[in-house]
């Protein structure tokens, strides 16, 4: 597999759709380097312009990796060591591009039925599974703006729950759609 | 389906396996009502037996339920609302049998294999769908400890992601085992 995974910070919208810059939430940094490490995610790149808080992901990653944390919990380290920062959406997808000699395949998550560009589990799991090198992004705040989905490929359909009801936290959305499209599933599961 | 959850803080681990009551995280009751709410389960059980840490949770249920949070968001108020807390995993199996007029199955999650009483997604997944009364367990800190296991039908088997990495959050593991017993899942997606 060639999937890489970001975590947008900018563009991103507040509650009463306003584009902002929402800031770092350090679980998200634990929660989706450890589930990007349980399945084989080459990168997990954190997008944020804001330099502060730029300081404050490779400050984390620095405990974990070199810091107190590397001998508290080496598995953690081995999570965070997937994290790297870029400014902006078109920097992370540049940096994986310099990375592997190939433009991504860029695929945006959110939790709304999309109009345009959709893509099914099954298209995005097919295109993991033949080593595409796809890298999937997802918003955090209320969710990712507009103009963000200008920049990418193709939009996931939505996370299908048992109702109308679909409020899970990035944390959660980001772990069932790397299950439904990394996971090892056999077929007799369903 | 008649799914319940419980996330337990006592009997877990720590990391040197000593049996501890484990801390409240308030972002696991955010998480894991969320996805509960997504997944149509009944309740969602937060099991410790020390009084100020059922204080704690009962505060933060207040605040997104009757409190400022219930008009800020009340989104977040449909998910919490699904809260309830329990003393015991004893007392929790005892307080769904109450409500149900019978005895849930326990069927407790692990990130290691299991010798015995194991089950499949597959068989779990098919319990879930015929409406048996199922409670769905998840230990926090290192896991749960080996006498919760004694309280249970079963275990579940573990999640397999792409390789020997297996370090997800109890927030990333729920909502993947959420939507692998209780998800929406045509046949076409694996």
């Amino acid at each position: 597999m060639r999937l890489y995974l970001g975590l947008v910070h900018y563009p991103v919208y507040d509650k009463n759709e306003k584009k902002i810059a929402s800031a770092i939430t350090t679980v998200d940094l634990h929660d989706l380097s450890r589930a990007a490490r349980t399945y084989a995610v080459k990168q997990l790149l954190i997008i944020t312009p804001l330099t502060d808080q730029q300081r404050l992901v490779e400050r984390v990653c620095r405990h974990w990796i070199t810091g107190f944390g590397a001998h508290y919990n080496p598995f953690r380290k081995e999570a965070v060591e997937l994290i790297s920062v870029a400014p902006s959406l078109k920097g992370a997808i540049d940096s994986i591009g310099a990375l592997e000699g190939e433009t991504p395949f860029v695929v945006a998550t959110d939790a709304r039925e999309q109009e345009e560009k959709g893509i099914s589990f099954a298209e995005a799991r097919s295109m993991v599974h033949r080593d595409d090198l796809v890298f999937l992004i997802f918003g955090t705040a209320w969710g990712l703006a507009r103009e963000a989905f200008g920049m990418t490929d193709a939009i996931l359909e939505p996370i299908p729950g048992a109702g109308r009801y679909n409020h899970l936290s990035v944390r959660s959305a980001s772990a069932i759609i790397l299950d439904r499209l990394a996971g090892n599933h056999s077929s007799r599961d369903f």
